[in-house]
Formats: structure tokens, sequence, C-alpha cells
């Protein structure tokens, strides 16, 4: 991260497919002041992009302006770094491969760089986060998906295509659940929220023993609703979790095979139901590493402040953007 | 590579289990001259790098001797790069932690560095084979046991710790066959040489055909031997490889989800079973990948001259070590 005192702020924006949001931040990574459009409002990207610059420009301004912006990092559902593009995003409401970044250069004169959100989210945790000073560590999101974020020799890895890092396709089981992506037992529909509700759903019906969770309507059960109970010390529940973790355990012990990291570092919902799902987690690590790699890798959690985190991560591709 | 004309060549060694060979290489990958020594014949190390120098000594002279090399570059079974050392390899005689780079450069004041026989591979490949002017690459080598070599950015992954890249022991089923690591189901247990033969023994066993396999004793198959009957129409033997090809294609179509790679190259004596072999695995990839990567990644097979291709990619990794 270089610091130019003449340009102090980068802009962090973090589209969600219900939510965008944005906001502009210094160089120790406080968010100063944020805003958000409803994503699913705008069917025409022209519209979209003029809402968004409608609500930010008048945040810059309270800052000296876009010429104060040293560049703008965007995370992104399906982001490719490469042409700072959006492509084919299931979930947000533009069809096809959207030029994103140089639409907002165009309109603001700040340069843009787009990524997908986990990547994002492993720059910011390099930035400002639990990975600052390593240059080779995985970063894992848990959310209604599994992303992840890969940085090797301190550079995030992007491939050949821009699309590297889909570690919530990797397949765990290939009988396995049903996937979004049409195949079948990815990592994420184990591993995410909406994994681990269905398998608290699988759960109450394979077994007869009560449970809090019978008392949510099932199709309405969240992950959240298994961390209150697991609190309460019900055992189904605790056992999702211990379900939940060792499957993470193991595929984070085959992904170190991969790029030996010196961290994993977890992000999302889900990886704050503490030991509920952090000791499965490395227990399974523990016992399905390969020898020579055992007890190297650290399993962190984010350090990212929790109502920021989305911003702060793809603000600080801000400070990397080069300019034309 | 940097060509430096005082120092015009490089020295490449590979140590296996049975052989060390090393030889004198020119900037366009020729193998000028070469010689061995068997590696097991030396259970003090300092011996063995006597019996090495003894030998490499007169190439060396033929060609103007030390000061006209410009590194060296030794593959080794849990050969580390970032300390030069081979770490308790299994297969060799010495035991602990042996400071082989160093050794070699107090002898013969030549610039060396070390690292696992398959990311020696992979660089050999980079500098002088399939994968010449590509970023982004994974070298997969199918011999007694499966070995990997990343290349991300141009640079050789070595991970936080020097061992990255085992990628024959990523689990491809949890209650698979034992394999030598003392865990169960690894890549390597179904889709090395071993592996092969393996299999062939078990389908033996299960099925009542007629096979040209029955002709060997069981506990004298080889994966050659299940080419040669591949070769003359032996259904069985057809089955083998493509079992063996579709492990090996779904766990590539999973290594794709990582680092979305330019190409995967296939080297050593199993990638040479032709379409037998690579049909197979094309299909599993094209039947598993993740819809974002399809058709993107090319199946290539090594493009290094096999008396050589071991020599050559040790060697490879000498135009790139730094003198002290």
């Amino acid at each position: 991260m270089t610091i130019n005192m003449e340009k102090p702020y980068v802009v962090g924006m973090d589209i969600g497919g219900t939510n965008t949001v944005f906001g502009v931040v210094d160089s120790r990574g406080n968010v100063l002041a944020s805003d958000s459009v409803k994503t699913q409002q705008y069917e025409n990207i022209d519209d979209y992009v003029d809402a968004v610059c409608k609500k930010l420009l008048p945040l810059l301004s309270q800052f000296g302006g876009a010429e104060k912006i040293k560049g703008m990092g965007v995370g992104a559902p399906n982001g490719n770094y490469y042409s700072g593009t959006i492509e084919f995003a299931p979930n947000l409401p533009w069809k096809g491969i959207i030029p994103l970044a140089s639409m907002f250069e165009e309109r603001l004169g700040i340069p843009t760089a787009l990524t997908n959100d986990a990547n994002a989210a492993a720059i910011g945790e390099m930035t400002y986060g639990a990975a600052r000073g390593m240059k080779d560590f995985i970063m894992i999101t848990l959310g209604t998906g599994v992303g992840s974020g890969i940085v090797i020799n301190g550079q995030l890895v992007y491939g050949h295509d821009g699309f590297a890092g889909e570690l919530g396709h990797v397949i765990v089981d290939r009988n396995g659940r049903a996937c979004g992506c049409g195949r079948k037992g990815c990592l994420e529909t184990y591993c995410s929220a909406t994994g681990v509700a269905r398998t608290a759903r699988e759960f109450l019906v394979q077994r007869t023993e009560p449970s809090l969770l019978r008392n949510v309507p099932a199709d309405e059960i969240q992950s959240k609703d298994v961390y209150d109970a697991a609190v309460k010390g019900d055992k189904l529940a605790q056992d999702i979790f211990e379900f939940t973790g060792r499957i993470l355990g193991q595929a984070l012990a085959d992904f170190i095979a991969f790029s030996s990291p010196e961290a994993i570092v977890l992000f999302g919902g889900l990886a704050k139901s503490g030991d509920y799902i952090m000791k499965p987690i490395q227990k399974a690590i523990d016992e399905n590493i390969l020898k020579i790699y055992a007890g190297k890798t650290k399993l962190l959690l984010s350090q990212l402040k929790d109502a920021d985190a989305a911003v702060l991560g793809a603000s600080a591709l801000g400070w990397e953007v080069k300019e034309n």
C-alpha cells in the first residue's frame, strides 16, 4: 500500500445480490463515510451506475472530491480482475458481461479495479486484518455460499482468466447434495450458512431425538437458529456444527497440500459460531493433514470490523490500482 | 532465464531413490554430457557428495570448469527450496535434514538451488518444454507416486514452508486405498504407475472375464503390462485406464478451481499411454468442471525429451539461482 498524501483516501464498494454498499476509507482502514443502494432496483446497468454516483459524489465532496481518491476497489460476484468486468453473475440483475470498472472510471475519474468479493476480502485481510504481513494465506468466506481468495507470494491468485479460487466448488462428495452450479457435492452445499440450514433439515428428519430446532418451521431454519440452539446446549445443533466443521476441515487439509499457506482465515457469520465450529474444523485438519504440513498452518478468524468488512475489503484494492 | 556468455552452462541433477543422474546443459536445453551414481550405495552423505563430485568434475572440465557454470539445480524428493535441504525423505538413505545445496556449493563453488523433483519438472517445462511462455500452469508427474509443481504468475509455488504442491496427496476417497503417507484414498494410490498396477490386481479379482493380464503373475503386474494389453484390444486393461483417467480428471477439475491454470502438463510413463488414458482424463475434466472454467484449461503432455527430462528439469533451476 502506497500512501500518497495528495490522495489519502480510497473508495470501497461491495456489490451484493441485495445491497450495494460503498464508502470512503483512509489508510488505517477507517470507513469515514458510507452509503448504499438496493442492487435489485436497477435492471439497467446505466441506471445503477447513476444511482451509485448520485449517492457517492456527495460523500467524496466531504473529503475534497475525486482528486483526493487514490483508487476505487469493487468487490462483486463473478468479478474479473483482468478485464474489470462482471461476467454472467447469476444473482445480479444485469446479464452478460458488464464493463463496470471502466464505467465508474469514466463517471468519476477515479482509477477503478474490480474483483470477486472473496478476493476483495482477502486483500482487505492482508491490508488491514488478520493476514497483515503474510505472503501466503487462503481466505475462506462462509456466507450464503463459500468463497475463497488465495494469496501466494504476496499476490492474489487470479489465474490465467481472472477466475481462480472457487474453492467453494471443490467437490467433497461426488454423490452429494445438488449445488446451484449444476453439479453435486460442492463444498458450499455443506459449509455455507445455507448448507448448515440444509444439514439441520436433514438431521431433523433422520433423527428422532428432541431438539430446540424442532420449534422452528423446517424451511425457515437458518444457521443462526442452529447457533442459538447449540449455545443452549442442544445436542443436535452441536452435532450439525461438528458435521459442518469436519467437512470443512477435511477440505482445508487438501487446500493446504496445494499452496502450503501460513494461515487460513475464515470470514463470515458462520465463522463466528466460535468453538462450536472452530474446534471440529481444527480437529479435522489435524486428522487429515499430510504429515509434512502438520501443525504449521494457522486457522484464524477474520479481523475486519464486521459492519465495514465488505467495504474495507474492496477498498484495499483501491490502494493497488494503477492509474491509466 | 538470463544467459551470461561467460557462464553459458548450468548443471542439472536429479536424485532418485535408485539413481542420481547429473549433466551439463546449455541454454537451449541440450544435455551436453551426463553421468550417474547409485543413490542407495552411499549411506553417508559425505561419501555420496564425494562420489557425485568425482564424476561431475571431469564433465565440467570438458566445458571449461566450474567458472563456466551459471548455477546448479537439484531435484530431490522432499527438497526444500527455501533452505536448500532434503528433509526426512523416506526413500533416500540419509535421515533427518540434509543441507545438500550448501554442501555442493562448498565443494564445487557453483551456486546451487534445490527443490523437489516435480517442481524441478515444472521449471523445466516452463524453460524448455510445453509450458514455455505460460505464467499459470500445473505440472503433474505420474511416476511411482504422483507429484506436482504449480506455477502461478510465472513463479513456482513453494508455500510458506517450501513444501507446497503435494497434489498427489489430495484425498479422492476418504475410505479409499491405504497410502504410503499413512492416510487413505490419496490421488497417488489410484493414478500413479503403482496405482494402475493396484487397480489391475483389483479388477482381476473382481471380474471373471478373460484378459491378457491374467498371464502375468498378479504381484508382478506393472502399468506397462496394462498398456501393452490395452494396445492389443484387451477390454479389462482399457477399463483400467478409463478408471484411472476418470479419477485423475475429477481431481484435475478441482485443481483448476484453485488456480485456473492455462494448462495442465502431464509428465511420466503413464502419460505416454496416449488416448487410453488422455481421453478419459479429458472426459472427466469436461464432466466435472465448474462452468466458468469449461474448455479453458489445456491438457498437455510434457515436451521434455524423455531420457534427459529429469536432468533438464533440475538444470532449469540453475538459470535462476542467485549467487551468494
